[in-house]
């Protein structure tokens, strides 16, 4: 965990002052720039100390065999687990004989910065050798956001006080040595040596490496290039080996005097193209990078980032942490999925190995909402990407003996990569929930042309999966068997009612949206019978209810269930699964992280207000929230039952889920996720932000200490603003045609002018508890250190 | 599978006159000896051909670690692989210049015979070397039932026709070559070199090898010595290496001369004892052997089974097949147990590495009944191994955070062994299986002290999981949730009807117990509430039922679900689990094997004869019999509700089951408890014999194919004999006290006198239907081939 305050708190950067080694690698993930293509984490420029080192490519991996101690029928034989690729962040320095480390000699001063207007990570260290030579470094670097295969870093080295010889060698490295995992199931594997070189060669001031996978057959090929000012004796040289490009600039320094040097880079892959056409690919991005030139790819980051705020921006008053949070958080979602370009985007983004790379069904749930109001495109895109894998799903659904597409639990390339059936095959809700994004997405664009090409085919799919899974009961009933839900401390249950309600959801949207489109509805082969099919399984889908405690249970018999000993837990025993069995998990009623609590939110139209209430307090004392996609939903259901104190507590914990490393594995990267459920904390959860069938409705409210929240949206092609203080919410259309929204239930038009409303007061009812010691208490936390 | 007529069949012998090669492997099952402490697999002398060399020491494994592709708390880390340690079998020939082997040179004719009644091997093959020489082999071998450690072979070669040069190489060889095992999972991990050589020596005509093992801790020392008869210039060399003692016996054979020789083998092990100790103890074991001779030791082996047959034999009039299949059947349930000793009694005895060597429930439930009432001192010993591994189930109930003692699923030396835990780890009902097999002993034995120094323990252990496993409801219900019962087509359900009974029973039973021993309760800690919470926890126990069908569901809520598609099931994608995925079997109404039908047998007291119908017809259309552990069970209800064809037709398919290989996988081993099931078809079946609170209850009807059944029993230090034709029972005391004996629920004592009664007509109801394709049909296959 960091300790606090590891990042001083302003509202528009993230800024480090001193530099921790025990929390190096939570650094690196919280410093770490992408653009949805190329990933660096915010590892130090010279390389060393380090916490994992990492330089990722969207869908770059490697095949590794899953093995098992009894294999099963079915059972993915290959895990695919993304490889640190070549990296070229490095710029050694030795000053006069010593090099750079700030391991040694005095570290005078330290400072990094990530500039979430300017898109860029800048350092500044002063540093005196160990034989008293003072030297200043610089370093800014960033991944472009607007030329995809491109990185850049300008590095400066300042001499002061008296003069000093220096030697940058500034390189390409294949291979690096990465730290051994240990043995966290929720680590990555990763992969000593996974690059076989194929070319390297030097280009001027610059090199260019192209390396193959041993298994996976794709093939990577990294440059560099570079802009050298410094004093006229300045003396270069390169050289490369299959796994080292090394460009060695030599000069001496007087007082005052800086060499000045701007390191290009640009990565490509395929799983197609030959050597030469990815080395000439590199070679070309390196070119358009050299013309724009550092301060042109730098002007372009800001305003790309300035377009993105315009829409995305969330103002926070009265809890600058918060404040800061989300911004955060809207940047690496920004950066992690704006150039993906189809491709997924993972758990960790590009921020690290966690999860191997993979991509699950949180992806859908919690990011793409935000980018769906946010930056739609990208949305889309990965949406595009689901569609692409579908081939892979349907192979997946054969496997199992199904119809449809069964999407994978977690993959990179498609193919289902999970080594524990109960958690990954059965949880099919994934299904449902790409369905859900589809439709939240076809919603908040009206996009007909994705909607037709790409979203009727993944419903479609999804629909055919559930119709296969379920089957109508005696008694009519449509039940769903033997199914995980989002709840990883139950699995195999019956009737699932975040899973069922999904389905319905999935199969009633796939025959309003076939009979949208009858020309692609009969290309995809479904009949007027097909159809009703699906509308009769949504109509009868069962929900199960237990009367005699008057709430929802998350599965049939969930609630006929042992409750788990939450007083004879200790504190140190969370997170529960790291110390207790799978067997006694699942057959009791605790909950790793909100499931019929997520359903509350997701198909809050299914619930009376009154069932919600129930049903959370329920839910609240028996979640422990030992997955970091928890807290977000419960702030949202707190904030929607009037738990307004309650919201604001989950919504701290979430919002220093990364910043304060609450999982105590930010090192291996960002929980996106969560990232995302801040945002989604404060427009869904404060802001009481719903949308549906064209219609924006928002139920505002906020606790004590936030004064005010101010968010805005893409809807429909418009953008608006809205603004709640204690008593009073704002509407704004800040561009596009008028719009119907709602205001805590009354509807309204909004055209040009500002409409404002007041802020009825909150139901009040007693704060639910939750398990002893796993009450959300981040405000506590947040105190200033003595 | 092995054609038919593989075997001859016979009352007493299993006897081979061709030697299919495709089939070696089932044939060495078939014709492997043990004693329960040594096991032989059925090779041929001379080593090769060969389906898988075995050679086998009760309880000496090997350690190899269980690799998870997603581990999880509490997962076992390492197996325990029964290793085939060194062969003491070999006996090389060389006919003149030429190896005997008969895959070489003419087999004229060939012979194995297993003699039931005199406990051999013989063997007896005339060949003709590629050369033209022509040469007799006769061997008989046995596994000592008298002198443990001790296993003999008697070797003949003979010359026809002309004379001879003859070498015979004897030979001890540890580390032998085992063929890859392949994918299946349900073969051992064969390991390859498991012994390291610590000593090697040459005795005389003999040798001694001692090896360790590399990572258990195991020693193991084998020696040999000879006797030779042969010619006037017979040389006789003697060497050894680290893997290898060799006697070397050179000489000419004119015709009809031979040359005779008695090989005496000894093995012992230990994790204790010294090198030395063991290897003199091999030593004084060969001693003991040679003083006996072949002729004594082979006259000792028949009295011992002369012994045995006098109170188990079972004869069956009209199905030669079934007659000769029970007695092969009770041979080697007697000889897997007979000296085990305080050791397992593993799912394949000692006649292959099939599921690693492991020991599962099916010893206690279906293996002990047998030894129970045939040789009640074979089964206390294995009960008593059960004892010796409490500390192991108390270290794995204290994992699984439970208290008392959770016996594993797999294991040899008593820690848990399994690599998939829905189907191990959760299937608690094997704490109920083996408290009902010490009930069962103790009913059958009055032994008291057994009761009181192992028995009350074995209860109390298992009675505390039970109460730490289950909870009372808001109803006052004692439920068991998230549990697997014997059907691994399931897992994970709540309140399987057979484990909940048999945890009733298991309650029952310790608060009985401990009342009767109240010194020895105290001592393990017994409170009167403890006791009191027992009867609580039984008297309430829920029992599920299923009003709308009139059925018990296998587990709550089982009948609600989508019945498999047996119509769509092909038949080569049986066995359903090497074809489907196990989310689909467990979410579905299919029956891998026996379980509330299982119920009906071992807890026919809790279900009415009405509900035993229904129920049995039920599952009937269920059940695909995936599993050798079913079509005993379901023999003995077929019979019990009047099906008394259908209990024939599987009594002959459990009947058939190695001897025609029927799973397929006989080459791995026997399966022993499918084996016990022949007894128990025919006598809990056919015989309808109960037992328990001093009385024995027999219900005997006999199907149209089989004109008559006689059956011994040994039961509370009497022996019993009873006989039924079409008409009439007769019940014979054959020594000791008169008995309460009932008949068809008519009670009378049984004294000197035999008793005679009529056989009441069966119950009439429609046959029960099986799922598509999935009927028993040994009938059929049985008849001759054109």
């Amino acid at each position: 965990m960091i300790k606090h305050p590891a990042y001083i708190v302003e509202p528009w950067r993230i800024l480090e002052r001193e530099l921790d080694l025990d929390t190096l690698a939570q650094s690196e993930s919280v410093f770490a720039l992408a653009n949805g293509h190329l990933g660096l984490r915010g590892n130090l420029d010279e390389g060393e100390p380090y916490g994992l080192p990492g330089t990722y490519l969207n869908s770059v991996y490697e095949l590794t065999p899953l093995q098992y101690a009894e294999a099963g029928y079915g059972y993915p034989e290959f895990d695919q687990a993304m490889i640190n690729v070549t990296n070229g962040k490095l710029l050694r320095l030795l000053v006069d004989d010593e090099p750079f480390d700030i391991r040694y000699g005095t570290l005078r001063s330290h400072e990094r910065v990530l500039d979430l207007r300017a898109g860029t990570l800048a350092r500044r260290a002063e540093w005196t050798s160990p034989a008293g030579c003072p030297v200043v470094v610089r370093s800014t670097r960033l991944v472009s956001l607007t030329q995809r295969a491109v990185a850049a870093i300008c590095y400066e080295v300042e001499a002061v006080e008296r003069p000093l010889r220096a030697v940058v060698q500034s390189e390409l490295v294949a291979n690096e040595l990465v730290p051994d995992p240990g043995d966290d199931p929720r680590v990555s594997h990763r992969l000593a040596s996974p690059l076989v070189g194929e070319e390297h060669m030097v280009t001027g001031h610059g090199a260019i490496l192209v390396h193959g996978t041993r298994h996976s057959g794709l093939r990577v090929a990294a440059g560099m290039s570079h802009v050298i000012e410094g004093p006229a004796r300045t003396a270069v040289d390169a050289e490369s080996f299959p796994d080292v490009g090394r460009i060695t600039i030599a000069t001496r320094l007087q007082p005052g005097q800086r060499l000045h040097i701007v390191k290009f880079l640009a990565y490509g892959w395929s799983s197609l193209r030959s050597r030469p056409a990815l080395h000439d690919q590199v070679a070309a991005a390196l070119a358009e990078a050299r013309l724009s030139g550092w301060d042109g790819l730098a002007a372009d980051q800001r305003a790309c980032l300035d377009q993105f705020w315009e829409g995305a921006d969330v103002e926070v008053e009265g809890d600058p942490e918060v404040q800061q949070a989300v911004r955060f958080a809207l940047f690496h979602v920004m950066q992690s999925a704006a150039r993906a370009e189809q491709r997924p985007i993972a758990a960790k983004g590009l921020t690290g190995t966690g999860y191997d790379g993979h991509t699950f069904w949180d992806t859908e749930t919690f990011v793409l909402p935000v980018l769906t109001y946010t930056r739609p495109a990208a949305a889309a895109a990965a949406l595009t990407w689901r569609h692409r894998t579908l081939p892979s799903a349907r192979d997946h659904a054969r496997r199992l003996g199904l119809a449809g597409a069964a999407f994978p639990w977690r993959t990179i390339a498609g193919d289902p990569c999970s080594g524990y059936w109960p958690s990954s095959t059965a949880a099919f809700h994934i299904g449902a929930d790409i369905a859900d994004a589809v439709l939240r997405y076809v919603d908040a664009t009206e996009d007909e042309a994705f909607e037709r090409d790409f979203g009727l085919e993944l419903l479609t799919e999804t629909a055919r999966l559930w119709r296969a899974l379920g089957q109508h009961d005696a008694e009519g009933r449509f039940r769903i068997d033997g199914v995980t839900g989002p709840d990883e401390y139950s699995a195999l249950a019956d009737n699932n009612v975040y899973t069922n309600l999904m389905a319905q959801r999935n199969l009633d949207a796939a025959a309003a949206t076939a009979g949208r489109h009858p020309e692609q509805a009969r290309r995809l082969g479904i009949t007027d019978a097909e159809a009703a099919a699906w509308r009769d399984a949504g109509a009868a889908m069962y929900i199960p209810y237990d009367g005699r405690l008057g709430v929802h249970p998350q599965s049939e018999g969930f609630t006929m269930h042992a409750p788990w000993d939450f007083a004879g837990t200790k504190p140190d025993q969370y997170p529960l699964l790291l110390h207790f069995h799978y067997f006694d998990l699942y057959r009791k009623q605790v909950v790793k992280q909100a499931d019929l609590v997520l359903a509350l939110h997701l198909r809050g139209d299914a619930f009376t207000p009154e069932q919600k209430a129930r049903d959370f307090a329920y839910y609240e004392q028996l979640t422990v929230r030992d997955s970091s996609l928890s807290s977000c939903t419960q702030a949202v259901l707190a904030a929607e039952v009037g738990q307004l104190e309650l919201a604001h507590d989950y919504l701290r914990e979430v919002a220093l889920m990364d910043l304060r490393d609450l999982e105590h594995n930010t090192r291996d990267g960002l929980h996106l996720a969560a990232l995302a459920g801040i945002w989604i904390a404060l427009v869904a959860g404060l802001g009481g932000m719903r949308a549906g069938d064209g219609r924006l409705c928002f139920c505002p409210r906020l606790p004590s200490g936030i004064t005010g929240l101010a968010f805005r949206l893409r809807y429909r092609g418009r953008l608006l603003g809205v603004s709640v203080t204690g008593r009073t919410a704002a509407y704004a259309l800040l561009s596009g045609e008028p719009l119907s929204v709602a205001h805590h239930g009354e509807t309204f038009e909004l055209g040009p002018e500002p409409v404002r409303r007041a802020v009825p007061e909150a139901p009040r009812g007693p704060r639910p508890n939750q398990p002893a010691g796993r009450a959300p208490s981040p405000r506590r936390k947040a105190k200033p250190p003595h």
